[in-house]
């Protein structure tokens, strides 16, 4: 198992946007499958101490999806609708259940870096500075670290 | 006919965000059913000059939508999804086609005042100031404004 270490995590200076970069192993076809095939995206999503579920699941442009994550009986859900799913980016809605009335607008983009590489970019943007900031307090960035560490993992182990 | 004005059109200082409100004589639920029966929104929504046919129309919290104003023979479509449909938000995504890329996060809120009237306020989210400012400067308020007169129309004479 080879890691290449942690996901960059950045707050935007003047917009209410969190980015995500991290080049993985595969090709961006790869990665597109990995973000759209719910049995895959199920297997790497979020931290390794919880187990997720799928609950709907419709990727395409107008379609919804809904996933939730558990440990010891304690679940948190997750729902949101595809705007757009194309090879090259993803655009979607987020809200996590919990805090019903937030909704971040994400876009995924798989850039192709040849060599069977791709570098991933996603991109949050909610409506204020407090409800990008309390994201980026709320340990979010084990979830992202975590998540993509296993993904890495199914691509190396040719899963993914 | 009666019309009351305006819609209040407005940027904000610090946000990527263009917000509009404007008060109708109608009850929250008229305004509701008003932005989620395809029927009587094909019938308001934008310049008095432009037809609107509704291609795709799936109002509730996953569904999706896309729509296609037109004069003499020239069109301008639509599209998004539904992120949440209750009786008192909306929030949506929104494209025009003719700018396929972009993409506004929109979120509508139908506020009780009592005595039959309601305060629409929106809010269009997108991820810069140039794409926010390119909006302003589309001439959006002549439809917003001519949309909003008619759906004004509309409650005064019984067919919204």
């Amino acid at each position: 198992m080879s890691t290449s270490g942690e996901s960059k995590i950045e707050a935007d200076p003047n917009l209410p946007i969190i980015r995500i970069v991290r080049e993985f192993a595969g090709t961006p076809e790869q990665l597109f499958r990995a973000h759209t095939d719910p049995e895959l995206f199920a297997r790497w999503i979020g931290p390794s101490s919880l187990r997720t579920r799928i609950e709907e699941w419709d990727a395409r442009s107008g379609g919804s999806w809904r996933f939730v994550s558990s440990r010891d009986g304690e679940e948190y859900a997750f729902r949101g609708c595809f705007h757009e799913v194309r090879p090259d980016r993803i655009v979607q809605t987020f809200t996590y259940e919990g805090d019903p009335d937030g909704v971040a607008l994400e876009t995924l983009w798989f850039e192709d870096l040849g060599n069977g590489r791709t570098r991933l970019r996603t991109q949050s943007l909610v409506d204020s500075f407090e409800a990008r900031d309390a994201w980026l307090r709320s340990g979010m960035e084990v979830g992202v670290n975590e998540g993509h560490a296993k993904l890495e993992e199914m691509l190396a182990d040719g899963t993914a």
